[in-house]
């Protein structure tokens, strides 16, 4: 197949990674489908998920590798991880134990837009 | 309220673009919940998302803005958009017409990721 065709319909795994080394991760929970939080893998960061079942990210603001909940106890259990077309996003769907937000909000979604400057607080999807 | 409390907790909306003037987006079907895709935005999408109400993407390949199904007619209405806490991601709930991924499928996490370099089809989550 064409490198285009294979990666849209192939079955190898081959993400790509954007300029930074990064490819974004978006974690659902597994239960209800909400949607968590996004956030970015390198490929240590992937390796890591993959190998432990737990979700590992790469901390653009740390820079270093931060395995989700190893200081909150906030962790991730891989259920599934999917991949999209251009295999250029990653889709985990995971078992959250407590909340995925740092601010102690079950998902980092929970404000609305409103307006073009506007957000407005709204329970989970 | 310091910058970083403001941005988290505040209700203005101010989103951060990366240093490709871009802010990813994930699309969710508002009825199902199900993850459709994800895209990117710049300026110019998200105010002709907020003001027409229909997804309008940054096309990375094309570099051009994109209302989503202008060409396949399978146009994204928005039900709902959120924005994550550090505001550097978006979340929009739509109403999706046909299929969200330009393969036919009706979402583009159609594969699962079996091991390192396998990949599985399987049906939607």
């Amino acid at each position: 197949m064409a490198e285009g065709v294979e990666i849209e319909a192939g079955l190898a795994f081959t993400p790509r990674f954007n300029a930074e080394g990064l490819i974004p991760a978006i974690a659902t929970d597994h239960a209800t489908g909400a949607v968590l939080m996004v956030a970015y893998m390198n490929a240590e960061a992937l390796s890591a998920t993959l190998e432990s079942g737990w979700a590992t990210y790469w901390s653009r603001s740390r820079q270093a590798l931060w395995r989700k909940g190893e200081t909150s106890g906030h962790t991730q259990r891989v259920v599934e991880m999917r991949v999209d077309c251009d295999q250029d996003a990653l889709l985990l769907r995971v078992e959250q134990l407590g909340a995925a937000c740092h601010t102690g909000e079950r998902s980092c979604f929970y404000r609305r837009v409103e307006s073009r400057d506007a957000l407005r607080r709204v329970p989970p999807a």
